[in-house]
């Protein structure tokens, strides 16, 4: 099976836990409308990839983590667009979440899409218990505090913040735990696989603000400008934009350089190609090459 | 060492953990400001008290998921203030999270101390790693959907809801919480524990039904009124003044028959009986007595 059929049908099979008989129906499918149709899943892509090359001996457990962090991804976009934040009116070419159902809504699918994601690790995990604590280790810190995404939403509250801390947490420590939970699925050492993900992340973090910067909204399918509107730290306002693409260009190399020595590094190293090259938007795509 | 220090004990140093060096102050500080100075620490009281029940032999364990049940109690009451929910100016005598900080430091302190409550529990459990799986289930399934705390809420966006069903999720699946992860993280069957909590749950918001109705203010430490305020289901319109507080002695009674056959049965009765007793505002107590 194909890691974006593995990945879609973990999701499905979360979503209709949630839509079990005796829930609250419209919650359940303000969840479901998070998280369907598909975005890049590049997150779970990464965490299966991880996990393919270190030998995905629980093919179940691997199926949770990634679907737990493609979850926690999506709860983290449903809180930040809330009025409160970003109040954005679109996400992935549909209204957001609070927009399409309601505020309310909108915080509670969040909020039950965190807590879903460690029910699926924990149901998944009876082939292999020892491994459970560490797995939701790797996630839970990459999500909560003192240095995960929350974290790094936190520091938009704060008078100072260093922009690298601040997209290491925001969005580089869901990189780092998508490659050391592949690893630790597999009963791998997670920390070998963590500067992979970390880099990778950093580097979808320096295309999101040279996105947000230069593309149009139909390609983005969300509003841009919203960095610059905000006032939030970016690496185009930081190095300006000729300086972020080659930043980007220097972080995906060093990705590469970052895969462990494994019977699978080849397959994965083209898989890291492939997905370092989909970062930039069309529009700059020949400036980069 | 007694249940409210070991309590407070542990809440301290999951505190401790989420302001680790490099996490965002303010946000660290919001979590803080939620959890102290303490409530009554109801339902983490009643999981230590079913652990000692239940030969608590990981203290370490029970500690976590007591500290954990009160990390998502507080979470959940984060954000059911916000201006979308309740729009609570004060909980427990003083300005409530999003007032004294702001809407978007509210939101992520309950984020984060959602994913905190699974942080802590996986940080215990070294000790003990075949039990994580199945307190994350308890505890996890008590908070989200399908039939948990976020449920419960999420019933308040429909436009029909069944009072047992909602009063059952949003606070009765928390107390049943405690009560089977207390006998969870000792070892025993959680499932012979959880209608003890389940009864006592349904007391507990009978009884704040009851003070939401005819409590002033000062004595609450939170907004009156705010179950008519918000026509929301609740028993005092249901059953009137008088069935309600016959419910809630009732409920108190079958509580106590619920304690299943063990060594330290007789202390946990007399605990049950003392928490039943406190739920009732004190210009009732005489009319129940």
């Amino acid at each position: 099976m194909d890691a974006v059929t593995r990945i879609e049908r973990a999701l499905n099979a979360s979503m209709d836990l949630a839509a079990s008989p005796g829930s609250p129906p419209r919650l359940a499918e303000a969840m479901r409308y998070a998280v369907f149709p598909r975005g890049a899943r590049i997150r779970p892509r990464l965490c299966l990839a991880v996990a393919g090359a270190c030998g995905d001996d629980q093919p179940g457990l691997t199926d949770a983590a990634a679907a737990s962090i493609e979850l926690l991804h999506c709860a983290s976009l449903i809180h930040d667009d809330l009025p409160c934040f970003d109040d954005a009116a679109t996400r992935r070419g549909k209204p957001s979440v609070h927009r399409a159902f309601s505020e309310p809504l909108a915080v509670l699918a969040g909020d039950a899409m965190i807590v879903l994601a460690f029910q699926i690790m924990a149901r998944a995990a009876a082939g292999a218990p020892q491994r459970l604590g560490g797995l939701i280790l790797t996630i839970g810190d990459s999500v909560g505090m003192p240095h995960g995404i929350v974290a790094g939403q936190g520091w938009e509250s704060e008078p100072r913040c260093d922009l690298a801390q601040y997209q290491q947490q925001k969005t580089g420590s869901l990189f780092a735990a998508a490659t050391a939970a592949g690893a630790a699925a597999s009963g791998a050492n997670p920390d070998e696989w963590r500067r992979l993900g970390d880099r990778l992340g950093e580097a979808y973090q320096v295309a999101d603000d040279i996105r947000d910067a230069v593309s149009d909204e139909e390609e983005l399918g969300k509003p841009i400008g919203q960095d610059a509107a905000h006032h939030r730290p970016n690496a185009v306002a930081l190095f300006g934009l000729d300086g972020a693409i080659d930043r980007l260009r220097a972080l995906a190399a060093d990705a590469v350089g970052a895969i462990p020595s494994c019977p699978g590094a080849a397959d994965l190293r083209a898989v890291i190609l492939l997905e370092t090259q989909r970062l930039l938007p069309r529009s700059l795509a020949a400036r980069a090459a």
